[in-house]
């Protein structure tokens, strides 16, 4: 609270990334259209923020390979994965395959942007873009979705998070009373 | 991506928070001191957004009652709790009552901060402020933990979940392969 702590050193990135990794999170794919074609990010770090206006907010590193494109793109998809996903999660989490070599899987949006249908879908606005240290947050508002057709509604499956590099899944038998 | 689609509207607020419920997220609670006295706040918005520098994320609704404190504290402390401190979580997600009745699970740092010692914690000096709608924003660079003392490392402790109103246990009973 006063001037001389200011200055005290940071965290090691090691002690750091060692808090994070056991603090479990939520898993979304977030997909943009680029100038060289599609990009998918499995993220981690997808928040609400306020719900009127809507606005979400997640981060990309600025050494993902989806990173250029996700840093310039003025609209975004936001997926939000479950178990019943889970390929989907591991699909934008693995580094050197091609995303979208499975074409049966994922469409195009009628306003451009790469979508896989199976998932809960966001499509988002990008509202602000905020530089920290290695990554950028992106703040978006949702535009539209398919939370409102069959497909899209799907409060029965379980829940799908991601914890000390593991894969979880969260339903009536992982509940607390 | 062209002038037509940035004028779609957004989402409604009913929509968006139906999406966002079923979206699990870790749980923090984020504690400072203000002039009327310490504060403390549960949330599943926390995330890390980079590693060197160390930089992590949360968003603090205005209409919270810790709001006026945490929206101008210089410094905050990050509880990264598990399923062993479900109580913390709870008791910063409580409305109406005195957070800090108990004077047995809290302390004060030499630094002034108010922190409940039995959770894995991360003082955090605030670097950034980002109105969001209606929250805000935190971007923070964390400076002290107690992670590399006996008590604080609790790498064994079962995860904590929030989805769709509930608390969840993450451990190896709900791990995918």
């Amino acid at each position: 609270m006063t001037g001389t702590q200011t200055t005290a050193p940071p965290l090691s990135a090691e002690e750091f990334k060692s808090a994070f990794r056991h603090h479990p999170g939520g898993v979304a794919l977030i997909t943009a259209m680029g100038e060289n074609g599609p990009v998918a990010l499995t993220a981690t770090s997808l928040a609400s923020v306020s719900a009127e206006p809507p606005l979400l907010v997640f981060s990309v590193a600025v050494m993902s390979s989806s990173s250029p494109t996700l840093r310039i793109a003025e609209t975004v998809v936001v997926h939000l994965l479950d178990a019943q996903t889970l390929h989907l999660a591991k699909l934008g989490s693995t580094s050197g395959i091609d995303r979208f070599a499975d074409r049966s899987i994922w469409t195009t949006l009628e306003t451009g942007e790469p979508v896989f249908p199976e998932a809960r879908w966001l499509r988002t606005r990008v509202e602000n873009r905020i530089d920290a240290g290695t990554a950028t947050l992106i703040v978006g508002q949702p535009v539209q979705s398919n939370l409102m057709s069959a497909a899209g509604v799907r409060d029965d499956a379980d829940g799908l998070v991601y914890v000390n590099r593991t894969w979880h899944r969260i339903g009536e038998h992982s509940r607390m009373c």
